[in-house]
């Protein structure tokens, strides 16, 4: 106020009003914040619908209260929050996507199959020890990043040469379900000389099988997360290239590294080296390493009914994840791009599904699950955490009693029979399942039919902890 | 070797063999540790049982293999444990505890009623890296001291006046079920004129009387744990004392600080001044500064059966002991003795009358009630941890089906009946309990009863987490 009133005495009140409101806007503008949120998933985890009501709770959060642990909304400092989807090359169908989760008999949005982008403007209120120095209000740009998780699984190829990529393929192709799910398809490959001359038929025709099997592999019976190259499951934008001729040499001997210039193997070897260089690279360079934080989507629920070899698939892929988080951060992606990636949050779906008296031990769960790749990888500066969440809750708490106890159940429609029901959907294992689980089929968590999610008027009521999620991945940023 | 070899040739091979031995003695022994465990508990939580119950896995803990997460026991490095507890004043009943604990009818050790010890020499081999520079083992001198909790909770009054701790029990006493309990007593109070001369007769008449109010407050069905002054509850050696004839003077309106001298009031201050100086100072200063680490054990589940009376009072009971820590590190009590506890544990016992499924919510029920006042503290350089524990299982896994879901269940001997059964024993709530779980009788965990502890071949699972939790307050000390 000194300097202030010393200026107006040199220059005038107006200018000195104006240069300040300009100096204020310039500041403001330096200080908005920009925030790269990617979100990926495993077996068809619900990412669409999770990045949905995400953003519906969002773009409510000025007036609605449905988010109490997100402390920026709690303390009513939500100013506004305007949806820029449509500045993005590749917008996510977010209005489509509302609609369809708030009509009467909701239908879950159709899942993007490549990557798109939710951009919001976050307007709130600043802290009250910043406003005096900084300005009223400020603004956090928030992009919401959906890609497939498939290619995230790509991230470790970048890693392998072709020889080590068909060894790790040949390790699960040696396991259940593959192993059957492929028999015809790994004769095949037996028979052939893959010395001789490059045959592009044949490998087309291979390739073609390939990708048929990876996609009877991902869907129902077997859903098995850990599937390469992701491009063969999901193409995206390259439908059709001839760079997704691709397939793992899966012989019944570890593959060696020579081969006849021109042959079959040659062949493979090279389209290998063309799919990392141009495939999973730009990908690394122009997203992967831009991202800021990262929420990875895993359906515990549904893995643990689906039996061992699923749930070891997942268990597999997250290691696999994880391991590309690293490598960006003390690896060799490191050293060629610097990554940003500050904070991974691997959350559970369909809490649910579950009553809250298990909701601990789903947290706890998830963590068994990743633990051993955690230890085994030391994290620097990256810090990971598991949350069990429920992005469009479907059920109701209800209660039973046994033995004279209160036991804790769920009221919601059944998804195979549409009947409303009360019932108690099974605990969450506290220890990673033992093969007496497996051959008992301990484990069969009942479907519920999805919940309308209003188009106003939100609760706390329609999720389950999208607001913790929310403080955990954004909350740092409003200053 | 290069020194010794020239050692050798200088004073001959047998002294300086001597001399090097003799020398590794006296590195050993001044690497001999010693480690001071305090453990007290709250509203007769299990303290005799716990104490007998971990000392004789420790000293089966070189062959035993019942402390899988000890990780010093499951590597093998215990060579042997030896009880010194006769060399202390005040030991500890161990092979009585233990005798009884291991009959086919088992009975629980008496309660102690003042301050014991077991005193432990746990010989080991050092870790693998540490054997060439300090030899191949060490000893590590466990002390285990056993002392009321109620004494722990005189140690807030160091830092109160009398008028302010008149003032904290008129809130108490303004409240169920204390309010009724001591109705005649508060009206007798009240018709005494406090400025009137000192009567010996009837201050010991008061007093013998509020003795028998916190008798009565203490047991069941009230089961309360913020009693004071502690040793008007268990007054160890000080049975009969007169300083013990001390009570809060608990008047409708607060009390005024002056007292006109050789008044009945006056009398109440100077007493109280001398219990602060002469029975809770000596305490603190004799034992409690000198403790390394803390055990608090807390019967959750008995304060959630006895209503919300009793758990509100086990909140505020833990509050003020986590207080008394803090007072220790950086209040006033620190300027004067420097006290140097680094590690709290608040151990949740009778986690075997809860299933596996809900040990998570059992710790994190903890959590929540002391969470309130741990943040309010700050602690400094203290780590505090909740753990669910059960010193010698009374219990089986056993498992019922609910809606085609697997429930978890137990199988035990009834305490009150006797019979043998298989039920569901009751959920741990996620939440501080609300008023309606109160008014509907939600919690009704079944006791049951002790299981009988063998006197060798122990398992592990003759106890849930001992293991964790010898690990956590003791396995930095193994080096």
């Amino acid at each position: 106020m000194g300097v202030s009133k010393r200026l107006k005495s040199w220059m005038g009140d107006v200018r000195v009003d104006d240069l300040r409101n300009r100096l204020t806007d310039l500041a403001e503008q330096s200080m908005d914040r920009h925030l790269r949120l990617a979100v990926t998933g495993l077996s068809q985890s619900g990412k669409t619908v999770f990045i949905t009501a995400l953003v519906h709770h969002l773009l409510h959060a000025h007036k609605s209260g449905s988010l109490p642990f997100f402390e920026l909304a709690a303390n009513g400092r939500v100013v506004g929050t305007r949806d820029l989807s449509a500045e993005s090359s590749s917008p996510f169908p977010l209005r489509d996507a509302i609609e369809g989760l708030s009509q009467p008999s909701p239908h879950w949005p159709q899942s993007t199959r490549g990557l798109s982008e939710v951009r919001l403007a976050i307007r709130y209120r600043r802290a009250p020890g910043l406003r005096r120095v900084f300005g009223d209000s400020s603004t956090l740009f928030l992009d919401i990043i959906d890609y497939p998780g498939e290619w995230l699984l790509d991230l470790p190829m970048l890693e392998q040469s072709f020889e080590q990529w068909c060894e790790s393929q040949r390790q699960l192709f040696m396991k259940e379900p593959r192993r059957t799910v492929a028999a015809g398809w790994l004769q095949k490959l037996q028979r052939i000389d893959w010395n001789s001359p490059r045959d592009d038929a044949l490998l087309q025709e291979l390739s073609r099988e390939y990708s048929t099997l990876l996609q009877i592999l991902r869907r129902d019976p077997h859903a098995l997360s850990l599937l390469q190259p992701g491009r063969c499951v999901l193409p995206g934008d390259m439908e059709g290239s001839e760079l997704l001729q691709l397939f793992p040499l899966v012989l019944p001997e570890p593959v060696s590294s020579e081969a006849p210039e021109g042959s079959l193997r040659w062949t493979l070897q090279q389209r290998y080296e063309q799919y990392r260089q141009q495939v999973i690279r730009p990908f690394y360079v122009r997203y992967f390493s831009r991202f800021d934080r990262q929420v990875v989507l895993v359906d515990c629920l549904k893995t643990l009914n689906r039996g061992e070899a699923c749930f070891n698939d997942m268990k597999q892929a997250l290691s696999a994840i994880l391991q590309s988080f690293n490598y960006g951060r003390s690896g060799f992606l490191r050293r060629l791009f610097s990554p940003r990636i500050d904070r991974v949050l691997f959350a559970s779906t369909k809490a649910d599904h579950v009553t809250a008296n298990q909701h601990h031990n789903l947290d706890r769960f998830l963590e068994l699950i990743v633990q051993d790749a955690q230890r085994d990888m030391g994290f620097e500066g990256i810090d990971t955490r598991c949350m069990a969440i429920a992005s469009v809750r479907a059920t109701q708490a209800a209660q039973a009693h046994v033995d004279g106890q209160t036991l804790s159940c769920l009221r919601g429609l059944r998804k195979d029979t549409g009947e409303e029901v009360a019932l108690f959907p099974g605990e969450i294992p506290t220890e990673l399942p033992g093969s007496e689980d497996w051959t008992q089929d301990r484990f069969r968590f009942v479907d519920f039919a999805p919940h309308r999610l209003p188009s106003a008027d939100l609760k706390s009521s329609h999720h389950i902890r999208l607001d913790q999620l929310l403080e955990y991945m954004t909350g740092d940023q409003f200053q």
